[in-house]
């Protein structure tokens, strides 16, 4: 493994949670590179915390090991896992759908044995396995200290638990999917469709689609909006149709924010078509 | 040293100061390993910046050095201090209240001299020395470029300014103490009993307790909690009493958030007391 | 160059866009050290991004290379460049004011060539340039994988974009400029007039000053306000006027906010003069 260590939570950086995660990883292997996805994911929100695992795994080096703890269930008999990706990184996390975005990628799964990769003399702290098993087990595999071999017993990838995925329809010169996950600070509506679906409909920048959003349903917006490149193709305040920078269609309004103007939320309830005029 | 520094502050995120103090470190000795605590503490609140040192630091490695700086009093009288601890951590810090939490794993402690260990031309600059002389002298001492006894006079360690600490209190089947802190993002409790003073009452999972809180003499909350190991242990909506990252007594609501569901503070005027039943 | 890179944007820490960047810096080059600046500027707001350049290149090593991403243009004309400081430190970021601040330290700028300098197979992505664009470039760069002159064309360092900045004025005994930002957690107020200009009225600590603040024409705050070394110089509630870190004249409130207290905002239009009494 390269000794790079990528830590994700929903702990936020307001107290002291994740700087004893880094101290645990350290204590257990000096000379990793620790680095951070982000820690403010909403707090029990599995399905974020997979999509922004999505969204950046494949711009880091082969052999990253990441942790995600996004575990409401801490304390159950939800499974720790550890899974292998593709390119050979690690993902640490409990095995409560955060691999569901990518679990395409893994390509063999292991549960921790606490066993072995707990940090001895925490037996009577049940709530804090983000430090006790989940940043020293990413340490140890980081680090080489271990094998992958040495996590614990293998699991099956299918069984993996994960998310229920919407799947994207399309007709001639239409289509659906739903808002998976905003652009947090810019309030653009991130969708399901992938780029690949959406050249179906042949079009080019400056066409006009018909975009219809349904909150399950209830119709929420209804408009014409321009296929562009980027923001900068259309006069501030404009809605724009764009692909964005995981190949995905997006909606945004130049320097606003679409979520906000027009209160769309994000799940598989919300639904969006798109419709050559 | 271990060339590990590790910082915290009041400053928040959204401004230059820490990356000031980065970068003063790394001028210092371009070596050092720079990780952050929390720069989020309320500003202000020199217990807060306590609170968390006595919850991190050791989970980090001997040796370690932590430059920490909430510090109302900048340009008084009130004195910069090195802490040496019992794990040879350094602890770099305002002595205004800031080592309180962890006093006891002091051994000895040192006022810095800002005539040796003050940047050289910022003498015409009096309201960052979290840059200027803090993270400037942390740098040194992390990367070895002076020793301890090169900080400036030995103080004694008795004389350390202390926040008063509200004893815990005991009965045959209760036991009282206070709301020390939150766990901010999932807004539960962490109160100032111990489990070591909680395990006199021969607790079992799954007992309940008798949870009463005051706010000085107001009543705020009496309910029957279930202790259980983790959240999980109850159904979500539902209150847990349980030990939590620190050793000590919890108050959590499982999915919710304790604090905001009962206004509850922190501070010594919120007194918990938990009654066997 | 080295191997120091900084990061700075508007795009907050709560989705995947500054992780990507991180690991698209590491898959360039596995020995850099990265750091952040903040990644909290309003969203858009170049002058504020140019701020936070001032106020902490020159505390960064000699040779650092900084990251800088606040680009409501992306996608339009606005070209790409690489700025090179008499410290030979490496500015890279979109061309629309973010060098305004900083461009006296400017020696040579270079137009980023998206033909070599811009990452694989990201020719669909328009919108994230400071991961396929400027991460990347700034990466090589710190890397000592290109020089300088591989970045692309020289400009004028003359035409580089810049926002018009007001130019203080001064009388015998006053002299008036701007509100130029905030130290945004404490709500100071952090003005355009120089440390060496204030410094004409031959103030003694302890001297009193009669501080005017206009939002364009309309008068704002009026009062007297001594001048001190620090906020501890006057009483908890009261006001000051001090040197700044970056020794221009900043105005507070002790442990209050000077900004929230009288509605105070930043920008050309909101004008300050100090008057001795």
């Amino acid at each position: 493994m390269n000794r790079l260590l990528v830590l994700q939570s929903d702990f936020g950086l307001v107290d002291g949670a994740v700087s004893a995660m880094i101290g645990v990883a350290l204590e257990e292997a000096r000379d990793l590179n620790i680095h951070h996805l982000t820690h403010d994911i909403t707090p029990y929100h599995i399905e974020e915390a997979s999509y922004r695992l999505f969204q950046t795994i494949d711009y880091w080096p082969e052999g990253t090991t990441f942790v995600s703890v996004v575990d409401p269930g801490v304390g159950s008999k939800r499974k720790s896992v550890v899974a292998l990706t593709k390119r050979n990184q690690y993902i640490v996390t409990p095995d409560n759908g955060t691999l569901s975005y990518i679990k395409d990628q893994v390509v063999a799964v292991r549960e921790i044995s606490e066993v072995s990769n707990r940090r001895a003399n925490t037996e009577h702290s049940y709530t804090f396995h983000g430090r006790d098993v989940y940043a020293y087990t990413g340490a140890k595999l980081a680090s080489g200290h271990i094998r992958f071999e040495e996590v614990g017993p293998e699991l099956s990838v299918e069984r993996i638990v994960e998310i229920p995925v919407v799947k994207t329809t399309q007709g001639p010169d239409w289509v659906q999917g739903v808002v998976d996950i905003l652009d947090v600070r810019f309030g653009s509506l991130w969708t399901s469709i992938k780029r690949e679906d959406f050249q179906k409909l042949s079009p080019d920048f400056g066409d006009r689609f018909e975009v219809t959003i349904y909150n399950n349903d209830m119709l929420v917006y209804q408009n014409q909006v321009v296929y562009g490149k980027s923001f900068a193709d259309v006069r501030i305040g404009q809605p724009v149709l764009y692909v964005n920078s995981v190949y995905r269609l997006g909606l945004a309004i130049n320097q606003g924010s679409f979520s906000k103007a027009y209160n769309v939320g994000v799940g598989p309830q919300w639904s969006i078509q798109l419709k050559k005029i």
